[in-house]
């Protein structure tokens, strides 16, 4: 199979249907995408749904541990889940360039399916769209999508002595993204983390009442997102750098670099913002969870400080200050 | 303002925070979007929804009537519109070229925001990546929408003697790009028909019980859809030539180029399929719209044909055949 993506592809014609039949309804076939036309078309009960978009633009598209299909999927799944939301339907719009080999669209499509069963939604309604050659990348995806919050559920003010759980390593997307897009030929476990997390709702339960916030540390990293989240209540944070858990094959590619993982982005990572006193309990949930074992209370938002403080192994206090200017673009 | 988009706009810092605030919560500035974090958060009562996504890669991406913008929320509110349902909430993902103007950006997200309005939607979620020169063409829009879906529409089989409305002149976006694109210098009134439909189903109200199937014909224009709607269906449809509404000066752009206007996109139309005896009813509710005033019943469904027909003003018949070639890719 060596064929490859034409601009009539996109033309809305007789090609687009059979390039959405052969591949796109083999992999995503459900009763609500091969429903009716251009919508899909779907019963919601009552209750607050969670709404969310991200375009990827990843590149290199396949990296170690995933490919743009399955971060695709993640990055949405994963934005819904840090809205409290149990993830159910998703959208899927594809810009292609024109020549891209129609075996790595098969790949990255039989990618998304496996996502999507593993993390449990449906891709209900989607979009092919063809561009000129040397007017996109290879290929470019949107998704979108919808779930349900969970009833508990209430994001609310963060306050002084709340704490701050993040659910694991840090920094291994960006930092795969990295030595796969500039070669660099080190040696060791750089394998992104990319997955869907959305299984810490269910596991949460009605604890998740004490859950004021949740946060996916993607683009600008673990730092960059507690940075965001103490601007926008206006409260600073002292983080422990002894519970951050630093893979030693990332540590050194950084120290090598001299940047710093908690810039880089985490794809399959949750930051919880919990209730004053009930950090144990929570991390107690969530690290039962197979992609959650290394889970740890950080740190905690404290009006001591205004701005978000890390204490260093040594004892030290250094601030983390917004990112900047990242090192690397087109992570995701 | 001669500001242009740089690839650190797009890396989740400091630049993409002040981007978003700048431009997309001045125009786009809800509770919803900006209440929570990556997520939009909304209560829905109990009922079906419609979900639906599209992506934007016209070009040029302002035309006579409109730009990519205005044309990103039509064509996904005029989805949902074709699902019966009331557009609610749209998501927005901006895949930008670095070196894109900002003041273009500024005038792109104005004119969604006013298409919005007219529509009665709110852009509550949004994305944004930059990707370096020459790997985008300007910029590219993913627009997915949320919309209720009215409690009396009832897609269902089409059988013989079911009416076809249209509700205006055909193939005027697709026209306005192909002049707009070659430059062709021509003369006359070619602006696109880019316009959310959405009152449709309020004007409908209660009688939208009898529209079995809509459909907005967008890439391969009117013909393409019946086409679509017929081999889904299974049943030929015959077409009266002399109620297709066509501007005298786009018929004569096509006879000039050797063109069909029934394969050219409209952005402003929709096809609606009626139960038998009830065109007539359904066209009076229609074209008491400002944008439906051309609406016209243009045939039915037929099964002593086996494909889509057309009569001829010499009453002559001939078969639509899908769009196997579309001499222009990027309309929309």
């Amino acid at each position: 199979m060596n064929q490859r993506i034409m601009l009539r592809h996109g033309d809305g014609g007789l090609l687009t249907s059979n390039l959405i039949r052969d591949i796109f309804y083999k992999y995503f076939d459900n009763e609500i995408l091969t429903g009716y036309q251009d919508s899909a078309i779907f019963q919601m009960e009552a209750g607050r749904l969670a709404f969310t978009t991200d375009s990827f633009v990843v590149k290199p598209i396949f990296f170690t541990g995933g490919d743009i299909g399955k971060l695709a999927v993640c990055g949405t799944v994963n934005d819904l889940t840090a809205a409290g939301a149990v993830p159910l339907y998703l959208s899927v719009g594809f810009v292609i360039e024109e020549g891209f080999e129609i075996e790595k669209l098969d790949l990255i499509a039989s990618s998304m399916s496996n996502t999507c069963k593993k993390a449990g939604v449906k891709i209900v309604t989607g979009d092919t769209k063809v561009v000129e050659k040397g007017s996109a990348d290879g290929i470019y995806i949107n998704t979108s999508g919808i779930g349900k919050v969970h009833e508990f559920f209430n994001p609310r003010h963060i306050t002084s002595g709340d704490e701050i759980i993040l659910t694991g390593t840090v920094g291994e997307h960006g930092t795969a993204i990295l030595l796969e897009r500039y070669e660099l030929g080190l040696k060791g476990d750089f394998t992104s983390d990319c997955n869907p997390i959305s299984e810490i709702i269910s596991v949460l339960g009605d604890d998740i009442k004490h859950v004021k916030l949740m946060r996916d540390p993607t683009r600008g990293g673990v730092a960059n997102a507690l940075c965001e989240i103490s601007d926008s209540y206006n409260i600073g944070a002292i983080i422990e750098e002894e519970k951050l858990q630093i893979r030693p094959a990332v540590k050194s590619v950084h120290e090598l670099l001299g940047t710093d993982p908690l810039y880089f982005a985490c794809e399959g990572r949750m930051i919880l913002v919990v209730e004053k006193g009930f950090g144990t309990k929570i991390l107690n949930c969530i690290n039962t969870l197979d992609d959650c074992q290394n889970s740890q209370i950080i740190g905690k938002f404290d009006d001591l400080y205004s701005k978000v403080c890390i204490r260093t192994w040594l004892g030290g206090e250094r601030i983390l200050t917004m990112l900047e200017n990242q090192m690397i673009s087109r992570i995701c």
